[in-house]
């Protein structure tokens, strides 16, 4: 968007403008996802991860729909926030060697990921809300409530035998 | 860190470098938070940004301690995902001419902050728990329930006022 105009001049402007950023973070993870299951070494969270990869595709789906519904065509912005988590993500992947000591730092990546889409989608949901797009609220809320449930997950795993297995 | 080098290889290692992440994000923070500051429109939630600015600076001081309680110098990483975070938010900021949107824009950006710190003090605690670094573990703790705090109020005044101010 632009650095000289200021093209964002209204709610409805800011709601499709944030639907874009989220847009481009879904499948942004859906090209990540595959990298970090490669890495990973515990069974579980390998399952895990791919449950959620079928998930993120099903969001970019969710999210397709939202604008067919808003009656705008689907479209990306860059979103800085979902390349630096990524690249935070690969750079710690890069730097442990030790399996277990890597699966704990893969967890904490997902999970920053996690945040940042549960973030975006009870901001798109509030801001939906207020525009009286109620049929954009439920495909949103659906994915919210799925980030939700798989950064749950995530937490699980970590306390219940991942970050055991590499202290 | 090293691009070439592994230079984690313990969950201590972990624990320390992402120690060194959160506590660059709170300094950036701290540098960040005035700039939204005097964007924003209303008193209530400039009101609320100044509350954290001073939170945050006590963050800083409590990670500060952390360090000092684990026994390793204070010091920061490069932390691409809040530079991204934070970059995302400036871009927004600048692509918003009306006020109360750009209220509603700004609420958005330190959203997204809050979930950023939520997640990796989440993280912190369950490794230093993980370690026996209960001593760091209250630390931790008293921030993260403020960064909780903080995103709730946020959530509070948007959908209490901002929201509907903007729309």
């Amino acid at each position: 968007m632009g650095l000289f105009t200021k093209d964002i001049r209204n709610m409805d402007d800011l709601f499709i403008h944030q639907l874009k950023d989220v847009y481009y973070a879904e499948k942004r993870i859906v090209g990540t996802l595959p990298k970090m299951i490669d890495k990973t070494a515990s069974p579980e969270l390998k399952q895990d991860f791919e449950t959620h990869l079928d998930q993120t595709k099903n969001h970019v789906k969710r999210v397709e729909q939202v604008f067919e519904l808003h009656g705008v065509a689907a479209g990306t912005v860059m979103c800085p926030a979902i390349d630096g988590i990524i690249k935070e993500a690969e750079e710690i992947a890069g730097d442990v060697d030790n399996k277990n000591v890597l699966d704990a730092a893969l967890i904490a990546a997902a999970q920053a990921v996690e945040h940042y889409e549960i973030t975006r989608y009870g901001t798109l949901i509030a801001w939906a809300k207020e525009l009286g797009a109620d049929d954009c609220v439920d495909l949103l809320d659906q994915n919210l409530e799925e980030e939700k449930e798989a950064d749950e997950k995530l937490t699980n795993l970590a306390e219940g035998s991942v970050n055991r297995a590499a202290a």
